[in-house]
């Protein structure tokens, strides 16, 4: 098992291995003793992994509740949070009792932000079942929902008290998932690791799950360290993001997050002329996802100004120098189509 | 004008001062330079004060929004919350604009919410335009909407940038909002401080605005510094509050805040025996608040039940030994009911 600590204002173990899902209950009884545990999972997740979270919550003492939605990022909105908000209110949970985020992004974002604001906050364990909520979403504490403007507009920042990952659950969902995770992990490379960049060209889909996975999550640690609050470089995170989202925005989520960051990531390095274009197409086509997209300049631009990341006039782009070297570029919200233009 | 200073996780003033409502662009822009400013209140605050606070605004830079949501506390509610985001995302505000709490603690409340998740947190500053807002809700940094199960369910500790009092606001509403404060500046005579509540006694309605409410205020602000996150000390200032959130829930609101504080302070300190019972009640009575309720124990129990502050079994209950003088009771729910009927 590899175990890495964040220090974060709130400090907390991520722990990786195969076969974890089954320490749940035992792992959280460690934290305080067994009271109530809401699981949070969704239509997909539940099935697979539900019973035996619960068994091993409920073997340790733990009496469970389970408020499961449909899966999918259409999910993440603002009524099914009310409603995540009532279930919690009826089920009488208090500052007691533990949130079980058990899914993948979608899953851990809703519960984190439920967790944050339900009763002003209560704590939460993040068990990721997908690749890139191992190596991002579950990691850090940014919680969130969609509103109709945009993606993850309302949220809060709040650290979990555990992130437990079985990367057994991982592999067992389908392809296609596991691919879109790839995205951010390709992502760390081209930010900060041209070691974990060559690997990743050289193996493919194929590469050393809990070694990659614990990289990952400790490129994801010394960001959150350096900048819990989302001021500065933790803002590096977003590279292929601020186009991602919008990507993911304008097809109403048909598009999956991981194939939009990787379209965002290649858009943003051809644009910003990186010598390295050439290889972080070739990484990302090579692990069956997409480097282009059909919607126009001006639509990617008109989504893009009610992202998050934007400070007035100005929107702040992430932009790979090399392999391993990105840097945060202020850009002015009048140079931002050409520059679009310019990736596509 | 009085300040107060306060040292929470984010340091900041409360000015108090009758005509500051014309000040509060030029207060604004000390914080930061002059974006947008987006203004939220209520259909009875905007048509008195609206004007004004837009117009000191604009002279000081600040390109103003504006959000009036029907007044009264059903309107805290989840729906209108994600009105409120869309508003804002609609609005393009970001990061570095403000959100303007104009209002009473209803307003207060769910624009410090917004505030508090809007992009993961934007800067807010309140301006209370009621007593019960300018001594309690406005300072401290608590957020919240209620939900269906009950008051207060959903929230953050989010403190403001600045809180500007204009005391000529708190007069010029009904006399019954203006007596609805008072039931928390009686709260504070009776949890810390003999002299103040022997002034109340004295002085009935007519009492110092402007050194009562810098009172209040400063009692607040030695509650919140001692407990931010509302994890002990803090708790006192519930005084009444158990009570009286069930009694507003069961009334659906008809009740008011103030009118239900003040209930539950007369209720709980006639259960606890507190020698002081007579001179609380009649100083209650004198500001033409109420000390009693026709709902039944059993009613007021079971609307207790769904309470935030509700940890596993039992309940925490402030009990006033003398007036200044008040403990917090961990009550075991088993002993809830007949403890409510001795109050009644």
């Amino acid at each position: 098992m590899k175990t890495i600590q964040i220090r974060a204002s709130r400090e907390y173990s991520v722990l990786i291995d195969s076969g974890l899902l089954s320490h749940l209950g035992d792992e959280a009884a460690k934290i305080r003793n067994p009271g109530k545990a809401a699981i949070i999972s969704d239509s997909n997740v539940w099935p697979l992994y539900g019973r035996m979270a619960a068994a091993s919550l409920e073997k340790a003492g733990f009496a469970t509740e389970k408020f499961v939605f449909p899966a999918g990022e259409n999910s993440k909105n603002g009524a099914t949070y009310l409603s995540l908000l009532n279930f919690l209110a009826e089920k009488h949970i208090t500052r007691s009792d533990f949130i079980i985020a058990l899914g993948g992004g979608v899953v851990g974002d809703l519960a984190g932000f439920a967790a944050a604001t339900y009763l002003r906050g209560i704590d939460y364990i993040q068990v990721p079942t997908t690749l890139l909520a191992a190596v991002d979403s579950s990691v850090g504490g940014k919680t969130a929902i969609d509103l109709p403007a945009g993606k993850n507009l309302a949220g809060c920042f709040y650290q979990p008290r555990l992130v437990l990952c079985d990367t057994d659950t991982l592999t067992t969902l389908p392809e296609e998932i596991f691919r879109d995770g790839c995205a951010e992990v390709i992502k760390y490379g081209i930010l900060y690791d041209p070691q974990l960049f060559a690997h990743l060209e050289q193996t493919g889909l194929s590469f050393d799950r809990e070694a990659v996975i614990a990289r990952c999550v400790g490129l994801k640690r010394d960001a959150v360290e350096a900048d819990e609050f989302d001021l500065g470089l933790r803002m590096k995170l977003n590279l292929g993001h601020t186009l991602g989202h919008s990507i993911e925005k304008i097809s109403n989520f048909a598009i999956s997050h991981g194939k939009a960051v990787a379209i965002g990531m290649a858009l943003v390095t051809k644009a910003a002329k990186c010598p390295d274009t050439g290889r972080i197409a070739d990484c990302i086509t090579a692990f069956g996802l997409p480097i282009t997209t059909d919607f126009s300049a001006a639509d990617l631009l008109s989504a893009a100004l009610s992202d998050k990341k934007r400070a007035g006039d100005s929107v702040n782009l992430i932009i790979p120098q090399a392999i391993g070297q990105c840097v945060i570029q202020s850009t002015p919200v009048t140079e931002l189509l050409s520059f679009i233009e310019a990736g596509l």
